[in-house]
């Protein structure tokens, strides 16, 4: 058994299929794959890896499957897809996902591939355990799929407190020890025991918080699109494939880019932190719905657009549309007075979260800084955003009836 | 200059008036007043006191100052206002608050009369401060008031960070250095600058998730109200005048709840933690307007006649009614594309706090632990529980929305 | 199974005997017992009490325990014992443990009467436990006497972080996930695994360093010494005997202090923080011997005669010797090379704390500030402070064989 | 004037030359230059960089200087060389600085080709700012080199914290706050203010710890050792020139030993964490004097001479022999009684580290796996290992002098 020091979660004992899959290169690759990708340009300390994170996850999975009473084959299924639910990513993380997922059509979550050669292949079966499963674990299946990767899962509670750590950005500073001494399995769902109302709030308030502040920061914004545009050149001009990009660590793919022609320069920029800036930053009641639901060919339609009506370099114009805000109805369960609920049937923040997601969403328009009037004005026109209020009613509504109730 | 070392601020500096008022038996006093009062009986590292909060809010405060550049005799008045503002708690902070406000007239901010006389008159006399106007910035009055007793003040912020750093809950770890940086004033308000929506949101969120955990954990009210109780007796026996309560420390109010015979019992039990336990504790939706109104007689009443109808020593129950949700529209102000703007109308989940203060609001009836089956009943017969849904309500028409919105 | 939250070990399962020792009154009694007496006059965060130092003392030995594989009710006794190790403790800690010893002949961990009536017998009994037993292992002895009472023990482990968390002190800052993984026996012997040498050194440097910055710092000592000189008045005067100081909590003794004619003035001194200031603080070599090794009852002999030669009230005079430097040679063993070995022959670091004993050593002459330019002029005559040379010599001698070697 | 979040020191204000030299490629570059090189293949968290350090030292020395009272020019020099420090690092910091040094004549404290010419040069002339009067700080020369690069510099105090911060060791958590408050000039010499003894210890004890646990720890020392082999062998095999490598950053070094015929095995190895073991650790005493003392070609030789023993590759085999022990009589200056005296004139504990540097001392002889009982027999021979016991001597001694002191 190897005990391993972590800046987070102090000791992590490993043993089992977790250690011997600890060596194989696909997750020693992760040691050099930022958990953050480009955020380092805004938090300087925010250098951590997708390797550390595995290993907490691992230690949490460990803790919470203590806590279930999981044992045997099972958990040990459970472990290794803890270990292993990050290999997938491609460098930096989510930062180029989008593309890597638009070109080999899998995201990092897609891992059965992964799993069937190689080294972790000949782990897996030294410990008589199924890739197939694991991979369906990593993907979110089954009962226990829901430890790994779903609303309550020890994949988040890791990378909250550590990217807060990291970062220095307190938001994320959630109770870990009590969330894994909480959860229970009922009639097949993960599920949070009776009085844990705060506790699931807190961990949806802690994204909440993290995510405009960390993990949408328009900087970290800026620069993942630069590095996306850049790899996207990378493979058109030949000097790599997509699935070749997908294996690659954060050396690699930055040492690709300075050495291609068709990026140098933005690899350059990217390496003295000479970003573009925000030319348009509007919030989502301001941008018609059709340039919302874009898709990648349209967004590029519209960047040569733009380009063209404020006559500068297509090259210089990056249109940047986030997902429409992806949190749909918490499907977190907690027992209240014995039964379980769902979390947004018992907690107003909660149902508030989904509001926020809609206040924070941004669409960019970024271009080098003496180029942001003239690109700003071109995108106002070419994209025609303008003026919608749905959240602001909700808003009022709520204090209307208050105020009412209150008085 | 003294140097005080602090476990939440490090290292504080303090110099002039503050210096001097720090050495007064008023704030010495404060050394044996807990921030938490009986949530250590839930908490049990939560033993840290109003002096060393105090000492943060002088800290906090002369940051702010030099970061809004307010100085002289101006900012002398501050810091003193912030040493001082705690000096008229009673023993155990808010735990008899009501009570000795009751009783007196005044409650903790409330403290012209004990800057007027003895050591602390002595010191600001001597520095040439009047101590009026230090009363009245303690009790939120005037620009700077707004900095020492306001939604931004900086006694917020410290204690949110000292409670969680004394309880080991993580929900009160705010960014205080941002907020001091962020502080500005303009046209006469209090505002955090451009940038900073996140940063308020973060400070009543903090407020709104310690709240249900830490300052209204049903342990922390039942032995606050069998506290309350029991020094009400003391009084009531002629053991000590309300006066002399009010300026007790937490040992000598222990000491002298021990010595009294109408006291000793409770005394010991809270002593050996042998508390009451909850027989009712009903959501503000199912108590009637009449019990969530009713005065302390009328709850005085109520109390007897449970205890009449479950047939028990009148001594044996607690009806613990907290005030109606407090939190009206939230007045921060937070300046968004250079203008000052409200934080309700910017932020959903501030917002979502008003309906969250009525969701977390709770009615107690406390009794000894034999005892509650039949005290519960007895309650919610007198009390005449039922049911009404505004905040559910609330809810669904936020989620039929989104849901509309979004398909 | 109870779960309790403490702010330096996080979460803490009780279970067993510990969980209903917990709730005698005895244990309870530690909430109101300071950890650090008056050294919260210095460090205002330090309000820290023996009860959550118990808890965390428990936390550390259930997890020694399972790493030493030791269970059943061996382990239940060492349990116990953890919980109980305290509970001998007088108020305000050590503060006045000399004073009570020398009354009544117990010291702190002499806590066999304690264990064999009231509730704490009772439970025992209950969970058939032997208190002589647990009595034993608190005070050191046997084999597993070692984990609650030995130079590795939990008990220095959970006091290190705790005093550090709440001092902010950062040197008592030791990595105890790494102590407690590495104990084992080996012929009955408590020691560290190989490989440990620096984890063994880090303990008793942090003791080291915590040693005069807080548990010796000389307002610490001051403020101890006015209350064990307050206290023997209270004794004198009839107010309390001995024994009953004994069981008393921090606010017995406080308020009994204040009541008290003769003490009243100490006592506000105290409430008040007006303490006596240095009037001589010299180091070991510059006492003689006679002075160092002279016992009670001559150091109030000379206190009267320094008091006399000064013309100023007895009262107005603290003699203050600490016992001889107490770090005899490191009985902490290590594994080396597959053999255990004694520290101090594994460790120059260790070695030279034993001489670091002595330059820290001071005896303390106090006053009140005005007359401590008198008092101290006539305690260098009065006990004939002069000097002498060991420590020194031997840190030349370190430094001249050096030199040589390494020219 | 930007404000930059870090995990250390939290908000880091940035302005004046420090801004502008923030923003050079120079600077930038220490973004990608790992802070303690390949320590983390020991503590999976250890992969913080060159610039958010330079940053902290920033921070600190802005913050030493305002302490001073040091302002204008002089302090706009001494934060520009805070910021420009650790320019002339190799890539992965000190694992290959000696490799470096000895192929281009500079250490990387050698800054001044680095300060003439590009961005920084261009910045610093902007600023009317001395480039060899910054190199000189840097180095270490003048009144104020001391605070860049001293024994009390802040660089040492940032270096240790934020290791530890990342790592998880505790050890290197020392008081910054309050160093910085006690630095004074007393004639040109940079010293602690009276009453530091224990400040000046803690800082030199702390790296005395931190020395062997993380700087030292021997899988540090192995991966190091396999990286500057690599590195020779590119440099050898004309991929790349010394003074290419001194500038890349660790990307750039990474991917050239992997493409490299010569150094791709190597590459791997490091990427999948396949390291040599040690078949030798010996201590200084053991070791002969020819050995300790021999220059890099000598020791090539005996790396070949250990191979053909053992009848392995060359390249199996690799000699890893420390400077010996650099810590001479420690030069920190301390106020004591007024005077400013030598920190070990008056601290044994500090006099023990010197001792402590020698014990901690290990040659290395590294090997495969499966090679080290072959090699290591083989370097026992060649290199003729044997006994000596300085050290041991001083300890016997000392404890003896103490034994009949203290009987």
């Amino acid at each position: 058994m190897a005990t391993i020091k972590d800046s987070v979660h102090d000791h992590i004992a490993v043993e089992g299929v977790a250690e011997d899959l600890l060596d194989t290169p696909a997750v020693q690759r992760l040691r050099r794959v930022k958990q953050l990708g480009t955020a380092e340009l805004v938090y300087p300390s925010a250098n951590h890896t997708r390797f550390e994170h595995s290993l907490g996850v691992y230690h949490l999975a460990t803790r919470a499957l203590g806590q279930l009473g999981i044992e045997g084959k099972q958990a040990e299924r459970v472990r290794a897809a803890a270990v292993l639910h990050d290999i997938g990513h491609s460098p930096f993380s989510h930062n180029i996902e989008s593309l890597v997922a638009r070109r080999t059509g899998r995201m990092h979550d897609d891992v059965d591939d992964l799993l069937e050669s190689g080294e972790v292949a000949r782990v897996l079966a030294l410990h008589d355990i199924d890739p197939g499963r694991v991979a369906g674990l990593v993907a979110g299946e089954g009962e226990l799929g829901q430890l790994v990767s779903g609303e309550l899962d020890v994949d988040r509670m890791d990378y909250l407190v550590r990217d807060a750590h990291h970062t220095g950005v307190p938001y994320g500073t959630i109770d870990t020890g009590r969330f894994v001494r909480e959860l229970r399995f009922v009639d097949g769902e993960l599920v949070l025991a009776e009085g844990n109302v705060q506790t699931a709030e807190s961990l949806l308030l802690a994204r909440g918080l993290m995510n405009p502040v960390v993990y949408n920061h328009h900087v970290a914004r800026i620069s993942k699109a630069m590095l996306r545009r850049a790899t996207d050149r990378l493979i058109e001009a030949g000097a790599a494939t997509a699935e070749e990009v997908r294996r690659m660590d954060d050396r690699d793919l930055t040492v690709a880019l300075r050495r291609c022609e068709a990026t140098a320069d933005t690899a350059r920029a990217l390496d003295g932190r000479r970003l573009f800036k925000r030319a348009v930053w509007a919030e989502l009641s301001d941008v018609p719905d059709e340039i919302v639901d874009a898709d990648h060919d349209q967004l590029r339609e519209f960047e040569r657009d733009i380009a063209g009506y404020a006559d500068v370099d297509p090259e210089s114009v990056i249109l940047d549309v986030p997902p429409r805000p992806e949190m749909r109805e918490s499907t977190s369960r907690v027992v209240v007075n014995g039964e379980v609920r769902r979390l947004d049937s018992q907690s107003t923040l909660v149902t508030a979260l989904r509001l926020a997601g809609h206040e924070q969403w941004r669409l960019g328009v970024y271009a080098p800084e003496e180029a942001t009037d003239r690109v700003g004005s071109a995108a106002e026109n070419v994209l025609g955003l303008d003026l919608e209020a749905l959240v602001v009613d909700v808003r009022q509504g709520i204090n209307a009836t208050l105020d009412e109730f209150e008085s």
